[in-house]
């Protein structure tokens, strides 16, 4: 196996050891952003640019961070139309700047594993690597369900807008091809009265499910309705994002609900009414079996001016300090001992692993802490949340790994990263004398695959 | 010596010689939860869970988060009358949950250093094991004076409620047993409005004292008659717990303690009065000369259904971000430079170590660090606790070591992680070249043993 | 060399070699608190005491905080005429006290490396030790500019008020000696209303420049004036401190001008000014080039005895967490993405490294993270800083080094520990594979010297 942006060499002795015994697991992936359609379609991706750089917002942000204007590299709205080829030429020639970050090993690993390009990546070699990536995207070995069947994915979890028709999923699920690719329900836009959309979107929900949306019942009727359409297609989550944790029981939803209908509530009305609705949808979760996601503490588009010409997900999507205690006291108030609820926390801010997230998960009987999330999926990060989480909630209260990613070819490299996270991290753990080389056996291939299996009931 | 988890074989070379240095150092523990009932009474310690798991809210909140419920785990009130032996075997059972955490490591060492258990500890084993650690307590070596002379206790110091009357310390005083056993002033019943009996707290402790309570000064009379009372017998600090760090000097508490009295005061009130009265008892410390400690930022009983039906202490107290710096403002500004004044700061809020405690207790003559806290009284805990605060505070403004246990039989497995921690933090500032050998064989035996005999003013 | 507190050897293999290629590249010191008289009247400094106890807040809080009373230190004013030998003997009496701290590793490479004394520090050296070094003082080779050129420094950044009439720097530019002393723009007592002579600074400022500060546009005329002189002298940067995070863009800034300058003003009122005028000084950065510099998070003089016996800047300002990303949205929403703006930020809350500093560093085009700031200037706080903003913000969005000192003979001593602090990181970075040798010899210079050269605007 060649060298990864030199990364391959450390691995020796027992994290070696440790490492090698869990390589070749299947990939689990319970949570992320790949497109159903590729799945579906099974079309070839297009050129390297349009794969590599223009959706990678890890990418784009750092270059743009460093004076390269986003339209320069194709980044939508406003870049629509650049020549995937220059695009390439300017990610190439800036690729320094991605030394030490995550970033640089994902993408040195789909050059050099997934595409077997050789040539270190540089200005001078930047035609030839776009060339030879172009050429073998034309091949059907690199259409996506070849890869995903290449890649030893057991199951892969999108993630779908409430409204969605899932008609890609059941072309998956229908046809003849085994891979599992499977929904997550994210209805964020249809309980968030602060989305732009919330009121077309309640009444579409209305209409896709038949139920009377002008009832507040009605309303949580036609929830309960998607939530078992997507779970008949196979999801076993939901998914939500959160900037500030709030959570809050209302005495009266209802009422709040027809005033947020006619257009009259206030922000603070708004931001309470979706606190509640995270409630009902933790208890929805308790009655039909979804595993419940919690995102906290992004705070989305705060470049308003690239928000404007170029849309969301532009990199300017900040962390901020997160208070989970008291945050989610209402809801687990109401639904934390309940038996089968289980809750996924994702943080961005890391003072809340060992604070708060560990105490958390290593008490209440329905949270399990996420892996490092975002600009924390990383050797480093990775390193930190098992220093952090460990002691205090032991494993298995851990929920695995996800990658969370849109670059489906990254998703080898980021489970390989984590992968190797474990090893190092078990390795150390038998040095420190912790446990020994046996417990460490035990529960290299536990965080790899099963904790994730276990956490989103994903068991086949 | 035996492997106790895996973790002797680590501290060879610099870390070993040190750890060898301070290893059979007498043990100066000065603050915990132990009852002075044990060592007034001797009487034989009851059953192995009784001992061991029922009382230890590390272990049986990792269980419940698990699923367990905590009636079969025998936790009192809702769980009393349960079968000891079936508890330990949900334990045993269980075993594997604490890989990684420090219970593991502290109980280890209790079954193999203290009890003599040689076995591993599985569901297989249970029964043996419970059946061998039932027969060690039958034995009088095993009683409570014994231990605690064969653990090398020089001084333990419980808790004890201004209320007390302190009878079982002054059985240990006056009797003929050479162990020193000291209470510890904890007032906050009588102090704070918000505790459930904080009314009639203050009515007793007109009573006990025979000042009258009816007004202020009366009140205050009353506490300073209780503090000699504690000091008399041995008492050589103060402790109090605070959730959000608030300090308060009242320009009339006379008046809002008879708001308070008359039950009309708002909760805003009540909490601004324990402010008030946290900087009165840091008066009294400049007077009567008791250290006081701060346990900042835990919030308590954040279960509601638990805690009513089981109570206090049951796993569901979650820290919380704190802000010493100016929650600590008004009570600084007052006492904070006057000579013989002692506070010593316990957080859980780590990130607060460098941001605020390190560069506090680096200016202010009257403070001192304490060590790491609960869920952070762990190896990796220590780890970060002296990376953090040692290069702003230095070592001589760190309050040493308290096992802040109420299992008595773990004190020597908590103080033998610590000094761990020493010998291995010590032996890195050396690899380091940070100073040198000579440097560490001196700061050793002060981590060890003398910050804590000079901190709490237990010199003998 | 000598080994430096022990330093030296740890230096070995691959971070030795990294170490040795950047131990001796020339100091490039871009913000720091230097007296620019030193270099325009090239005067021998005073005794010992005078030039490394008393000014050294390090050093003297330490004392303090263990009891050592600041009149002793010869702390101004109230410590004015204790004796420099007595002081001297004190400092050399607590010497233990710094074990551990960055302090004594700067004081022992001035020691042995600057001041050539061999013997150890201690009580029984101290007054060997203190002849020794006032005899090197009186040495013309000691002198501020044989030092200065000594040192290597290649520029030094002095700190100085908007009233400044920069005299000292006039004479080092129109003198013969070659040194490169460039001042820098600190306008904060004439921008933030809070500050004690606000308005006779306002007053000042109008009649330095000639513009007439009756009107807003006039203040903002004068305000671009001193720029404008600075600038002429060499200045490349301006810098500013606040406490909260807090900028804010004032529909009708002339309103709020008329009513500070009337003083009926809230305090409010006051805080809002300062957060609009640090906008207007970017927006006035984006016209003129100069760098600007935001240190953010320490709460001033929060010991009020001390402040009234002794001033400020005497140990007592405490850090402080901070909100980077809701706190600068205003000002970023306006000047964020404007060509050629600068903005570097520095923290004391080191949670906002990965949390928020590095995510905004990695978008924003004008954001640079500045070195590790005061009581993290320090081994521990390098390997931090490294570990958290790298794996985000990769290397070009970091401003290299600053050593931001009043002790000059300690600047030396400041880069060599950061050099010794990149060395040990990229070596490390190469062990883990993150990049190769090749990668981290680049790396080396640009982190030691090249960032900071470029951040300031301060190629040669």
């Amino acid at each position: 196996m060649a060298n990864i942006g030199g990364i391959m060499h450390q691995l020796t002795g027992t994290a070696g050891a440790l490492y090698e015994a869990i390589r070749d697991l299947p990939i689990v992936s319970p949570h992320g952003h790949c497109e159903p359609a590729w799945f579906a379609q099974n079309e070839a991706f297009p050129d390297p640019a349009t794969l590599l750089v223009v959706p990678d917002h890890y990418v784009f942000r750092m270059l743009y961070s460093q004076g390269v204007p986003l339209e320069a590299l194709g980044v939508p709205e406003a870049g629509r139309g650049a020549d995937p080829r220059e695009v390439f030429r300017l990610f190439a020639q800036h690729w320094h700047l991605f030394l030490g970050t995550p970033s640089r090993f994902w993408i040195s690993y789909v050059l050099t594993q997934t595409l077997g390009v050789e040539a270190p990546l540089s200005a001078e070699t930047a035609d030839a690597v776009y060339d030879q990536i172009a050429e073998r995207l034309a091949e059907p070995a690199f259409r996506p369900r070849a890869l995903f069947d290449r890649f030893g994915i057991e199951v892969l979890a999108t993630t779908d807008g409430a409204l969605d028709d899932l008609a890609h999923h059941r072309v998956v699920a229908e046809g003849d091809w085994a891979g599992r690719v499977i929904p997550t329900f994210r209805p964020d836009p249809v309980l968030d009265p602060r989305h732009e959309g919330f009121d077309s979107n309640v009444d579409a929900i209305g209409q896709l499910t038949g139920e009377d949306v002008g009832s507040f019942t009605g309303y949580l009727a036609a929830l309960r309705a998607r939530r078992a359409f997507f779970k008949a297609l196979g999801a076993t989550a939901t998914d939500h994002a959160i900037e500030v944790i709030e959570t809050v029981w209302l005495d009266d939803p209802e009422a709040l609900y027809q005033k947020l209908r006619q257009g009259s509530a206030t922000e603070a009305e708004a931001r309470a009414f979706y606190g509640h609705m995270l409630i009902e949808m933790a208890q929805m979760s308790v009655e039909d079996g979804l595993v419940m996601q919690l995102h906290g503490g992004s705070r989305r588009n705060t470049n308003v001016d690239v928000f404007q010409r170029f849309g969301r997900d532009k990199g300017a999507d900040i962390p901020i300090a997160v208070d989970w205690v008291r945050g989610l006291e209402p809801l687990l108030g109401r639904v934390g001992n309940a038996p089968g609820f289980r809750l996924i926390l994702f943080t961005l801010d890391e003072t809340t692993y060992a604070r708060e997230l560990a105490p958390m998960a290593g008490h209440w009987p329905c949270l399990r802490i996420g892996p490092p999330w975002w600009f924390h999926d990383s050797a480093a990060g990775i390193a930190r949340y098992f220093d952090q989480v460990v002691e205090t909630a032991g494993y298995w209260n851990l929920a695995g790994f996800n990658d969370d990613t849109r670059a489906f070819l990254s998703i080898p490299a980021r489970h390989d990263l984590w992968r190797r996270g474990v090893a190092l991290h078990l390795s150390e753990q038998v040095t420190r004398g912790v446990f020994d080389l046996n417990d460490a056996r035990d529960l290299a291939p536990l965080l790899a695959v099963d904790l994730a299996r276990d956490a989103y009931r994903l068991r086949p």
